[in-house]
């Protein structure tokens, strides 16, 4: 049966402007046809959701993720799972979270997530998997759980071999270290040789898998660039040759902004403060973070007036705040909320590769969406007043009932 | 708030009278008044429900089961734990099952959804869990990938140790042969030698760990009474000795019918033939079910006329057919529907220690329920007939727009 | 003591016309004189065989082969070891394959069998072995268990010089991806980096070793002749440069057309039906397979037209079967059947570098020979109408009462 | 369709007198009619071979046999495999040897034979399997590569349950040492503690698994019976007691004269010769030999005259000429032709467990037969003077044209 969803405001992601009375009728998951200023959809035989003016976009995106870092010992593998999928499904439910691109996982459960939810067994967000993220011994944020180390052009790619056997999406390779991590591992310095660089990318692009490179300094960022990724990660730090090498070669940049941004001396609004009340991160980790915010919002002011494509990650948990907090970032360091809120659809979706049926509300593509009770291209954090969630044009989440949009 | 459920046709497996125009009122879920005869409650600041004559249970359980059997080589760890989940929450949402009591699992998958479910990450039904089934080398239906095998007494107090150090909530003892499996796994052989099964009940009852143990020939049955087995699976083979053991060691059976009667000679409806055509299951399986199946069904028959304590298990695969199935199997053994039904609620409940809070509609007990559109002590199949679950006072899965109850 | 088989109707592979009431003459296993037109040979002290006409031809052979594959789990190493000469020497005797080159097994069971038929332990086919088949991590058709992963030159130089030590005849390497795989294992992928590449065939050269290569799209293909490949197998696509080298190199291609053709939407007479029934593919091979045909039927045709060197391999299963298939694949492809016959044994033989020895009926060869009752140059699938075959002589199976030629 | 076997000299191994002018009636591989004295069966429809007055006995067995003695190093598995089929096939058709009783072999050799044989694979002998022979660590024989060192009681309990998961039909244990041996593998000493021998006993018993026991000490030949052995092996030296509890116990003695029998100094006939030849024994362990020979031979002659239960079994290689030389030894050391023959036949087949259905010839019987052309009652070796041998009523070898009988 046909689904109609009538009066609402529609920001369609793919123009600036809302468009007031629209209607947009849903077959068999996708949009069929988008009606506006107040023209009517033929509602016979079909569910009418009358959205009262409320505000329709489409779904939000996270593309930096991974499961929660526990141990084995913290707990157990089958228990990561269902954790995993947990939160992965109320990301979807609770934020409107509609697609995830995970940047390390071990046990391949975001390729396990990935095909419960894609077989129907679970209703979930869409996720792109990578398997573990690969890095040298000594490399970054081992502690994780998440991260393979290896060494030599061939330990790479041998690793990256059995990644694409487990069934990933694409490859996420580790160029340098991070803010969050032992005192060995800084985001100045970049891991790999040249050689283990050059091998990584050319198994890479021999099977056609494209690269998500973890790249924290200007010569990982270039290195990467140059060998052909796919996006970059993080670039806390930058220069303009990066930039212009980005244009150039249209690659993609996921700043993170949350993990340089959220510490005691940086948060600004009570979701920030919450989050990082439960968060308790180490006073040496907050003031590596404090030290390293200012250049990294730097560039990331930098790449979005060049017109770098971006798209939105946030590389925190819990996944239903994450990618929220992210936004609010954006917006804190300069983006307007039209940028914010495209690189959370439209770009989000094409940096999965998916631009074709996701990201923007147009005719022919699939109806993952959310109603919103507020103008979020007024304030990017009015995405938080969620009202419906729909994937595939079935609503997954109804919070009209939970209180005033 | 609390709810009402008004105008039910009771059956609250208690008393074997089904009371008609009954209210049960809900809080914080649990059942805190019944009304029955036409009495009204008082539905003021409650949502009131009308069953409109409708017949209301206890949800039911199905006490010995198992996840899917898959190797490593079929499905990565992860994706069975993703798919063991989704079968367990299937069977609560699509047939009302409330409660399983896990037989054997690997890599304690079902340690892993017992807290998933019990934390609120997801709405399933409520589990026991034991982690691996423990058998010896060479022992019982090894194939399934839930076994482990254990040589020696403290090879066996060692599994057991490690089984309660993972969060079980039971211990699972495999005492003799099966149906399904290779030719020297036969039901007729005992596989523990006398200290192997002393030193296991002994940890057992030095660690208050009930057993449930794999019986399956007068030996084994007799052993296990004589150790404090808590319950006798299977049975296949007994005698009357065994009955009598039982009744008077108060010992609890759970025949598990559907493991020797579900075979082409001998399905008798269109359940028991839709299942069997997608088992598959292997001629030679099939002749030793057939050969097993009169000498089980005769002593299901005797230790149900004894008035030995029953529940309701059925050992087979998917969940949400398992249960329903076996109380088909119940009824075609000579069960009456009313024997059947206990033994899938309130001894089902006893059986897995909660008898006080679940198994039965009294007062003061967690309102785990399921509503079916037709009386199941006429017919016990009409169980499958379900419009209403509930867990907790909360609908979980309503199928009243269905079809006709 | 000398064989004379007289009044055949000859079939010697070196010319394509039948000579009419041949005699063959045979001594110590080889054939000592060939006489045609009625011409009589000396019967005296000879065990002479009138073939009544029938058509001797030399025995067929099968020149890409792999065992059955089958897990450990599904099967005991030495019952594998049994089941694969069972069906090396069921093909030799039922359908008359007096040779087989293998392309994969596992345990050096070729090697074993090759020294089995060789020592005349056991009565079978002549085999050319060549151990695991060698490609990287995540390559081809791992879950045959047949395949060995490789990563890095010197990974591959050793796993090669291993094979060589093992007593193998030609090295088999996996350059790139397959039909029937898992989704990140496609034929139009190649597997191996450059340095793998160079240092795989180098050590092949320098140690004497014949490389077998699977190739199967154009890049594939060029890499192996580059450098220095003996037979490229499959060449499922291809591109006219690939023809022209391999005609310019003298390379041989064996094109496999089983893999791609037998599929519900395919088959087009009662064995391909029987087999399919059987092999019970799963629906999304079959699409891949269908995918692919029409593509691979092209270059086959192609390399037919313009004289390259082909041989033919089948790489189905059961043996006895696959190499019949795969005659009725070439003609159905547009192979006459003199080019078909001459594929399965004179062109055959001399891939496996034995060319001198076997493959046609000549004075001096030895006496592999199959009788068949209707003609193969009219209809290829009269070769399935057998009735004698010898090795080296001695018949090895006598057919002639079985039914009508 | 019916074979009939007519004017055969009929040793039927139930009564010690041939028959002369017998026909044997043989339908669907069992012998359906049984004439003597000249009687004549009805051959319409048949298949009628006409013995010539040739003699007619069941087929011999041989209830004590290993595969060669080969390490890795010297042959691969595979390899191995393969020479182990050969052998035993090789012994049905140039020998007559129609069933086997392996006493110790590695990787389940003889499991994978026996199913090959039995699935038809291969047209082989009846075999008899025990998978590894179990002794402690430092024990019997284990330069052979069939043994498995245990320790502990539960040691050789697991290793039990190992053989009986690997489809065995009995447990081979060895309890005592041996006079091939290294220097502290000695004849005279018991290898199990008395809770090994215990357990291991006790394991068997209750997975109703028949012990073979190589005992080759009175300790050790007592130990056994006294703990329900099914037969024991060997006996070089025993004592009264000995004999009389295998006669209390009815416990079968397998002598294995071959061992202590055949080196240089006893060597008696042309086929012993050329055996030893071949065997190329140590002059050391040609000692033990011969010191051992006398007390063996003594031993094995108390045996036979007190009237203890024997077969015949050879422990020696090659499987064709093992069984044959043991016959003549125990003509030798005193045996009549007729109890040499009963041994080798009906005895046989009872030690096996097969006594209803092979090991003589009578009605109703399989008809696994062999042909010889002398009468064996005159003298034992007129067995070699093979002329037919039959399995299930079909012919598997036909040596008629070999030579005179």
């Amino acid at each position: 049966m046909r689904t109609v969803l009538t009066n609402a405001t529609l920001i369609d992601c793919v123009v600036a402007e809302p468009r007031a009375r629209a209607s947009v009728v849903i077959d068999q998951g996708r949009i069929r046809e988008i009606l506006t200023d107040g023209r009517q959809a033929d509602v016979r035989d079909a569910a009418a959701i009358n959205l009262n003016g409320a505000y329709l976009l489409p779904g939000l995106w996270d593309v930096h993720i991974h499961p929660d870092y526990l141990s084995a010992a913290d707990m157990p593998l089958a228990e990561q799972v269902a954790l995993f999928g947990h939160r992965l499904m109320t990301a979807l439910t609770e934020s409107g979270i509609v697609g995830f691109r995970c940047a390390g996982a071990h046990h391949f459960m975001d390729v396990a997530w990935k095909r419960a939810f894609d077989s129907g067994q679970y209703i979930g967000p869409r996720l792109f998997a990578c398997g573990h993220f690969l890095t040298t011994t000594g490399g970054h944020f081992l502690t994780s759980g998440h991260a393979q180390e290896c060494d030599g052009p061939y330990g790479f790619v041998k690793a990256i071999r059995e990644q694409i056997k487990n069934g990933v999406d694409h490859i996420k390779l580790n160029l340098s270290g991070g803010i969050m991590g032992p005192a060995w591992d800084r985001h100045w310095h970049s891991f790999l040789l040249e050689d283990e660089l050059r091998a990584a990318f050319a198994i890479c692009r021999q099977r056609d898998f494209k690269v998500m490179a973890h790249a924290t300094n200007p010569d990982a960022v270039k290195s990467a660039i140059r060998l052909g990724v796919h996006s970059v990660e993080h670039g806390y730090i930058m220069d303009d040759e990066c930039i212009e090498l980005m244009l150039k070669h249209d690659v993609w940049y996921v700043p993170t902004l949350a993990i340089s941004h959220l510490t005691p001396n940086q948060v600004g609004n009570e979701w920030e403060r919450e989050w990082l009340a439960q968060r308790n991160l180490a006073p040496s980790l907050c003031c590596r973070a404090d030290a390293a915010a200012d250049v990294h919002a730097h560039w990331f002011r930098k790449a979005l007036d060049a017109g770098v494509k971006m798209a939105l990650g946030s590389d925190i948990r819990p996944l239903k705040d994450a990618g929220l907090l992210e936004m609010g970032l954006w917006s804190r360091d300069g983006a307007s909320p039209w940028q914010t809120l495209i690189a959370a659809t439209r770009h989000a979706a094409a940096v999965c590769g998916v631009g074709d049926d996701l990201g923007t509300i147009e005719v022919g593509k699939i109806a993952d969406l959310i109603v919103v009770g507020a103008n979020p291209l007024d304030d990017i954090n009015n995405v938080r007043r969620l009202k419906l969630v729909f994937k595939e044009g079935r609503i997954v989440s109804d919070k009209r009932g939970a209180g005033a949009g």
